[in-house]
């Protein structure tokens, strides 16, 4: 047990990841000295979201509502699902700008040794997606890892059996990327995977 | 204003001094996948502290309590005091161990163009104790920077009033470092090692 509020408000802000005692520290005596206000908004907003903040019921995604606002936007192509980890995939994906359909968030990635099988991804969830609308391509954005790569053939496989088209992300050099300092296996692969360039 | 709750606890952690966008979303995906109570502590430890904490009545550093923890330990030398910037000073003074007397925290520096004055570093407090207290010794902590120096000089003129000897910490403190990253090895030293500042 801390011995005084401050020395908890440095403990509490531990448990944000990469924060340390030193960084805490600055944490407190900055929101104290400078911005209690902004503190206390944090406090408020802080509260809100562990309590109010949940699972789309379509994608799974985070939201405060029953449909996320990517689900529930009518503008967005509702028959291209994006499959991804986690919240963090989509809202990298989103910043992106390349992508205007819809998501589902599998909040993880198939681990038998784990427990996490295809219930735990809410992958019936999906499946029924998959037969009452009308889907036109579901793309495949797991992580290029072992694991990820053997979630995407796992979706692969349950998806073929609806004749659905299955796309995976390309693969390769990232853009700016120097050569000398990426992977051979994902140089390998981009070399392997090489597409025309048209006149 | 943002647009959902999760975009608002982003924006929310953003107030912390060193936290970006990137780092903010991270925070907020990881305390609502993996840690909602450490969250919902956080909330609430913060709150009471932007409420509840406020200036010791004595030596001027954050505490909820009328006088905080240093001044009420009957343990502490109260003859000796030593004069410091900021309540991180104090911190990083404490986890040196090299000290265990009382503090006076200016909450900043003179700087007279700014409308930092005597007044507003609570001098006329601080004058006081001088008056009414048993004191030996005043250790000048201030930092070696040029309004550090300032202010560090203008105290020594207001205790010479009193006939109090006076110290500041021995120079194995980088010239322009702010005390509150130095490591303790050398503030400990730096606090063993002070010396008399001569009339
Ligand atoms: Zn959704
Ligand atoms: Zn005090």
């Amino acid at each position: 047990m801390a011995e005084n509020l401050l020395e908890e408000l440095v403990e509490g802000l531990r448990c944000l990841p990469g924060v340390g005692r030193k960084s805490a520290q600055r944490m407190a005596l900055y929101l104290l000295e400078r911005n209690r206000r902004g503190g206390e908004k944090l406090a408020q907003v802080l509260s809100d979201a562990m309590s109010r903040i949940e699972h789309c019921k379509q994608c799974k995604n985070f939201t405060e509502s029953e449909l996320c606002e990517i689900c529930s936007n009518y503008k967005r192509d509702a028959s291209l699902i994006c499959v991804v980890e986690s919240p963090a995939d989509v809202l990298a994906i989103e910043n992106s700008g390349a992508f205007e359909g819809h998501y589902f968030v599998l909040m993880g990635q198939l681990s038998p040794l784990d427990g996490i099988g295809p219930e735990e991804l809410g992958l019936d969830t999906f499946e029924t997606r998959l037969q009452s609308q009308q889907i036109r391509e579901v793309i495949l954005a797991t992580s290029s890892t072992i694991e990820g790569e053997a979630t995407a053939h796992y979706l692969r496989e349950l998806i073929e059996k609806y004749q659905i088209p299955v796309t995976r992300i390309a693969q390769g050099v990232p853009i700016g990327g120097e050569l000398e300092y990426i992977d051979s296996g994902t140089l390998a692969r981009s070399i392997n995977e090489r597409r025309k360039i048209e006149y």
